[in-house]
This record gives C-alpha cells, structure tokens and sequence, in this order.
C-alpha cells in the first residue's frame, strides 16, 4: 500500500517517536521525580468514571493560580506540556525558533504541523547564542520561540539578560515562550513576575517532573487574552477527570511536594559533586533534576551500567560524548554511583 | 491589547467551546453512560504516579485488538476520539468533507487547522446525501472525510450502501473515516468486517459512551500502513497511566459492559415507546444512547425540563424544533419521562 497518495507531504519525512522499554532495576533515563504520590481513597471516591470531565478544570487552576500568585484566567490546562506546544504551534503558526539541544518536541511538533523550524545551535557553554538569534529573529520573523529553561538535556539555566533582550527584540511580532518544565530544582520563581512587563512572554509549567509523569498535567501561563486565543484550539476535555483530581490533590497537600523537591536538589548537589571528583566525568552544572556528563567511551559505560541495571539517558546524536543521568532516590543515587565507578574502569 | 498581530487569521474567526455547567438532579444532556465503573484497589495499586504511561499502550491494544477480532498494529490510542481527529486532520489536511448536522468536532478541528470544510446537509430523512457528496467529491477534492453512523445528534445510521459508495467513490483519493463512537448500541458490528477491502477506510470506537467519559479513551482503526503514519503525529504519552489502566481492565471484564449496553437499548426502546405516544412530540429512531424528539416550543419545554432539575439538549441551531435526551437508567427516565408530560402542558 502506497500511503503518500494520501498523507501531507511533511508527513512523509517525520519518524514516529521511538519508545523504548529496556528493563532494569534502577530507572534513571526519563527525568521522572523518584517520588509518586499516593492515590487515595478520597481522590478515588470523588471519581465519576462515566462523566465528562470538568472542561474548564476550574478547581485545578484556582489551586495552581493560588500558588503561582496569579488568577485562574492566566492559566491554560494542558495534558502535558506536549499537548500544549501542540496548540500553541496551531494558534500563532511558524517560523518556530528554538536552540538546539534542547527539548524535542519543539522541532518534532513544528514539522508534524509543517511549520519552517529555525533550531540555533547553543554557545560553547550551553549558553543561548544571542547574536545568532537576534539575527534570526530580523531576518526569519518567527511567530514563536521556545526557550527550556532550564534546559534539557543541558540542565543549565540560560542567562536571564539573554533572555530579556529576546523578549524585547520580539515584541509586537512573535510571542516567547519559556518552558519552565525544570524551574522548581532551580529556586527561584522563574519568569512569572516578568508577565507584567511582557505582553508576548508565555510560560509552560507541568506537573510531570515532580511526581506526575504518568497523569499528564501541564499549563501555559500568559496574559489573559493569550490564552483566551490558545483555549480556542484546545480540545473540550483534554485533561480527564482523574488528572485532575489527583494534581489537585498534589498541590493541595504541598509539603511532600516540597519535601521529594528538597531532596533531589540535595542530591544534585551531591551527585555533582561525586561526580567531579571521578577521574575522566565531566559533569556540567545542572539546576534541573539530571546531570549531563561527558565520559571517555560513553556508549561502553551505557551498557556497563546497564548490565549493572542501571538505565540512564545516551547522548549521542545530540551531544555526543555525554550520558543523562536522572536524580534518583538516595539509594538509587548510590547505586549509580557505584555501577559508574566500575564501568568507567572497564 | 491586540493578539491579532500574533494569532493566525483562522483563530480569530474561531469561537473557543463554551462550557456549560448547569446543576441539575437527572443528566441526560452529554450522551454518557448512565453506569459508571468501580475504581478498584488492583488498578489503583498498578498506577505508578511518578513514571512516564507506557507510550505504546500495549497492553490495553492488545486487549481491544482480541476484542474486535483485529490485530495491535491495527489500532492507534487517543485521548478520546476528539484527539484522533486532530490527528487525522494534521496527517491528511484538508479539505475536510462531513455530514451536517453531526459531530461539531470535525469542523471545529478542521478550522483550528486551517483546513478548509466541506460540509454537506443531510437529505430530509437524515441519511447522506448522496448525490452531493459524490458532486463534492469530484468538485473539490476532499482528504479526508468524517461520517460519524450512528450519527450524533440525528441518531440514525447511515444506510451502508450510501457509505459503501462514498468509500468507492474516495479510493486513491482521499481517507474516509466512519466515526463508529455509538456503534455499540446499534447491535451489528459496524464497518470492522470491511477494512479488508478498503485500504483508505478508517474507524472510530470511544469508551465514553460505555462508562469511561471521564477517562478520555478513543481508537483509531486502520490498515497498519495507515496506523503509522497517524502514529507519527501522535504525542508520545497521550495517554496517561491511569486511562490506560482503568479501560484495560473494563475491557477485561465485559459483562457488566455488556450488561449496561442491553439495558441502555431497551430503555431506549422505552423511551421511544412513550415518547411516541405523547401528544405533539414526534421522537426520530436511534441507534444511539440517546434520542432527538420534535417537541413544540422546545425552548420553553427545556427550561421547564430543567425546572424539574432533568437536563437535556436543545438542539437549537442545530436542529431546530428538536431537543436531544440521553437514555439514563430506567430510574432517570421515568423522572424525565414524568417531567416532560407536565412540561408541554404548561
């Protein structure tokens, strides 16, 4: 059967996400938080599984806006972040600039949508290449930016001042979004206080590193009339009724979120350093919850760790010599340890 | 502030859904299932909050494949079948041919895309028009087209042999995609037996109907071939752990399905019995879970409907005298049935 007679022609050229289910004990390749949340009784009670869900999530972005400091009318439900670079690549169209490496879906939605993609590669230091962009932004006029900060699988933050004068070169012809997928192992409050100053400045926030990756739940954060523009491609019941339940429950009950939060920054903190101190590893600086490090022969260490049961992230292709390890629980972060010191020696 | 500069022109036309959440004691206005599922503590264990969903859903295809006696590879999952339709709508563009009225989603999805629309009034007994489908189809070239049997909100199914023709008329030409979402409550097993012949015909089956509307479930059925192509646009983790849980394991007991499924029919059967018989009101035969009735002055019946705290559907604009009533359980239809004779006396 010949399908091109029938698809898009930007279709023919895209590969489908490769999923990949390798076995092992300690599973440290995803960037899921070690730490989920238990479903309870309560959650489960207030269940109906034979009704629509609430379209509007209202319960769940009160709550979210409440703890963001902003309202309820800033915020846009997503089911994941995914979903909703999905709607924003449908709302404003392209060009899409995005720096590169940096999340996929970026480039992978774009094309799927076919939409031109202007990826601009990162400075020597993970850094966004100011120059480069600025450029591009005259002479290429995208419709939308997304900066990951911070950044996967780098896991820096870029500079904030790099980021401002984006977002100054771009007012009134493209709108900016930076996808604060990582900012809570990064400290601070990210970009929101920005939103006063920016009429074209959006943010992405989700659930999905702190304990939720299985339900789903992102959100776009913007002015008003944004997301009220956003909403109109949005599809009525994207976030079932389970999702939100169970994210409402998170955030109403925040000190294990805080706690598992406290944890993973801690051992950052201490992979990093553990990693430092290992002959021939060069970690780089991460405010996220993983680590990129450079290692001599990182595809024998993959499979070293591997065999040990260990499953991290392989960087080739995207920056080669490195391997991305997700923060672990203590125990799995030892066990990491450990399996890295012996496969390094191999 | 004006978004204009940054949206697309084809969103400003668009209207975001308006959600309406209008308490009341007897629902009959979304077309779910009045029998919902128990969340047992074996699903509630096998939910993992903090990992990634499987992004195959192997488990739960494997099941619905066994199910209607077809093969995995022949089903794509979906964030209930709305998402499937922005995908089929992303994978094959337009111009987008359907029916009206029917399934408001194919228009709406197919304007957030930017696609053109094609859609065609139905005849006066509500089955295809033929004729100006096929003139359509030489005329203005359709990809894809979306005929939704039984059809919401008429009820009825199209005569298959009007189906068979659009399909032969569209080979080597465009997809034709028969939304099968109330197939379960029209007794037969649909168009399953012929996506032998047809290599350009698609299928969708939901669980929203039966008992899962909260849980956002929808297949995509086709030729393998057709499969990986819509699958390349899918998002990875569209379906979340707890979706893919709780259908798999509906689907793994069927009796009380199948159970509620032939108690919804006879009450339909009811239902259209006594509707009948009611002075004034002319109900139209289903196939569905629910029922449009003529009524005079349907807006005042409605409010007064309501009044009683039963909600139901006016299908004001859509069709226009009509009001559209869910089957419920035999309790909520009595009431409905009770409230309504009181309601067009008044």
């Amino acid at each position: 059967m010949n399908v091109n007679k029938f698809i898009r022609k930007n279709i023919g050229s895209l590969s489908a996400y490769q999923a990949k289910d390798i076995p092992c004990k300690v599973k440290l390749d995803a960037n899921e938080s070690p730490f989920g949340f238990a479903i309870t009784q309560k959650i489960v009670r207030s269940i109906q599984t034979n009704r629509y869900p609430d379209p509007e999530a209202k319960a769940l972005k009160t709550v979210i806006a409440k703890d963001l400091k902003i309202r309820p009318e800033n915020i846009l439900q997503g089911n994941g972040s995914d979903e909703l670079i999905y709607y924003l690549i449908t709302t404003f169209g392209g060009p899409v600039l995005y720096p590169v490496p940096s999340f996929s879906m970026y480039g992978i939605i774009a094309h799927a949508l076919n939409e031109k993609k202007i990826p601009v590669p990162l400075d020597d230091s993970f850094d966004l290449d100011l120059k480069r962009i600025l450029l591009e932004i005259r002479k290429n006029k995208p419709k939308l930016i997304f900066l990951s900060s911070p950044n996967n699988p780098t896991g820096n933050c870029f500079s904030a001042d790099r980021i401002l004068k984006i977002i100054e070169a771009s007012a009134n012809k493209s709108v900016v979004v930076v996808d604060e997928a990582y900012q809570p192992f990064a400290g601070d409050r990210g970009f929101i206080p920005m939103l006063r100053d920016y009429e074209h400045l959006l943010l992405m926030r989700t659930l999905s590193k702190i304990g939720l990756a299985g339900m789903r739940v992102g959100f776009l954060i913007a002015r008003e009339e944004i997301i009220q523009e956003v909403n109109k491609v949005r599809l009525p019941f994207n976030l079932n009724s389970f999702s939100q339940g169970m994210a409402l429950e998170v955030m109403k009950n925040k000190a294990f979120l805080r706690r598992s939060i406290r944890t993973i920054i801690s051992e950052r903190m201490r992979l990093f350093r553990e990693l430092s101190g290992m002959r021939g590893i060069m970690p780089y600086p991460s405010e996220a919850n993983f680590i990129l490090f450079r290692v001599p022969e990182p595809d024998s260490v993959y499979e070293n760790l591997l065999k040990k049961g260990v499953l991290v992230r392989n960087m080739k292709g995207v920056v080669d010599g490195c391997l991305r390890v997700t923060v672990g629980t203590p125990g799995e972060n030892r066990v990491f340890l450990k399996a890295l010191r012996v496969a390094v020696k191999q």
